[in-house]
């Protein structure tokens, strides 16, 4: 049993607002970043795998609990896990960790399409076993 | 029972990305549009029910369905329902619609808090007889 | 003598900042935004002139002067004017105003390349004649 | 002679527009994060000389000269100099450099004010001696 992923950043002064904290919307780009930098680990790149076998991965669905405010400079981990690797979809759940409090969860589901047809494609096999890596 | 409560954006080049659709996180950013345009027809502005009660609402859960991607230059309409008005939060459905299509739904949940304790509260009996008409 | 092209705007909470403010680098997205609605006014669409003509516009040079603040659901209008159309590049002056005050300007000049070998290219005439309009 | 300020960075993707490049705008974020790194390393955070002096610093100008795009994925560096340090401003050069090579200068002036009249004030010797190390 391995470790979860974790990336750490940084809030950045532009992604907050008036309410002095991380706005909304961006939590989604944070889980985005950190699925790319699991990506990246198990791949080499989140590009890699889409080239080698000719797919692309979408987004289909994206939840957010916002537990506690991010503030600028704020520094946090991002933590992802892999809690299903279906078919042709993924749900990856992106905790969002400053020190030991949890401050948001992000869930984010992939579905696997052909790059160039854009219909919906089974996980490629050596992918899916890279991926389980990162399972609960 | 009224029309429920819409308001028309065109797609901006910037919130489009490599894959050619607008960013999935911007989907929230433009739920939050919807809703200080539909707090701006039933209340003069977003501040001014916050102002007037002393209360401020913060974003407790978002999630978006995506059905089809939006493009640099789409017309859309966002369609905003209150779905659910609470003792202390409301829940917010912001349809996105191009032309007839469907392309995706955002729920958005707000709950009141007190503008200095930032403790909930109940909604004010004036902001809730006000979002009522905006119900299913 | 023409009036100069003009696109009316109002600040969305998530392109302010901490200091309650639209953040700065925010006003190139808007600079880019008058630029398309004028070639949306001018030639159907911002891709209409680049897909006829087998080129592309890239921006070279940006420069802002920030004179007044702009807030939250503040309205203001774009107000744009190609001050130069060169040879191969075209500079557009980009003036934010608040009713009456001059808030921002900004100035953006673009180069035209050959869509596909990137290449400087010179302006179309055809393009040239229609964009000769929207000068001082 | 001290070496210039330095920051890395990676281009996140969604700092890309549809020509698959850093849009435009986004590079007056990177320059914003690079003065916040260096009043980081010289004050121990930006805030930190705003707070203690009852200033405030906000931007009058910027400029942007775009030479090469930056990409999904890139890594570059945010290389920050102090060019000038005059009564009431400041004006920060910042380079954008991936590898050996130069893809856009950004310059940004600041003016300090006073924190609440919000009028013009002169630079706290304080803070001037510091950001002198920062210079050309």
């Amino acid at each position: 049993m391995s470790a979860p992923f974790r990336h750490r950043l940084r809030v950045r002064y532009h992604e907050c607002d008036p309410q002095n904290v991380v706005f909304n919307a961006h939590y989604l780009a944070y889980a985005d970043i950190a699925i790319t930098e699991l990506y990246r680990e198990a791949f080499g790149s989140w590009q890699s795998p889409m080239a080698e076998h000719g797919i692309d991965m979408v987004v289909a669905e994206a939840n957010v609990r916002y537990l506690a405010p991010l503030r600028f400079d704020d520094e946090f981990d991002l933590v992802a896990t892999l809690m299903r690797i279906g078919t042709t979809s993924t749900t990856t759940l992106v905790r969002i960790e400053r020190g030991t409090q949890l401050t948001a969860e992000v869930s984010v589901r992939h579905v696997v399409v052909d790059a160039t047809s854009r219909e919906k494609e089974p996980i490629p096999a050596a992918v899916r076993k890279v991926l389980e890596r990162y399972g609960e």
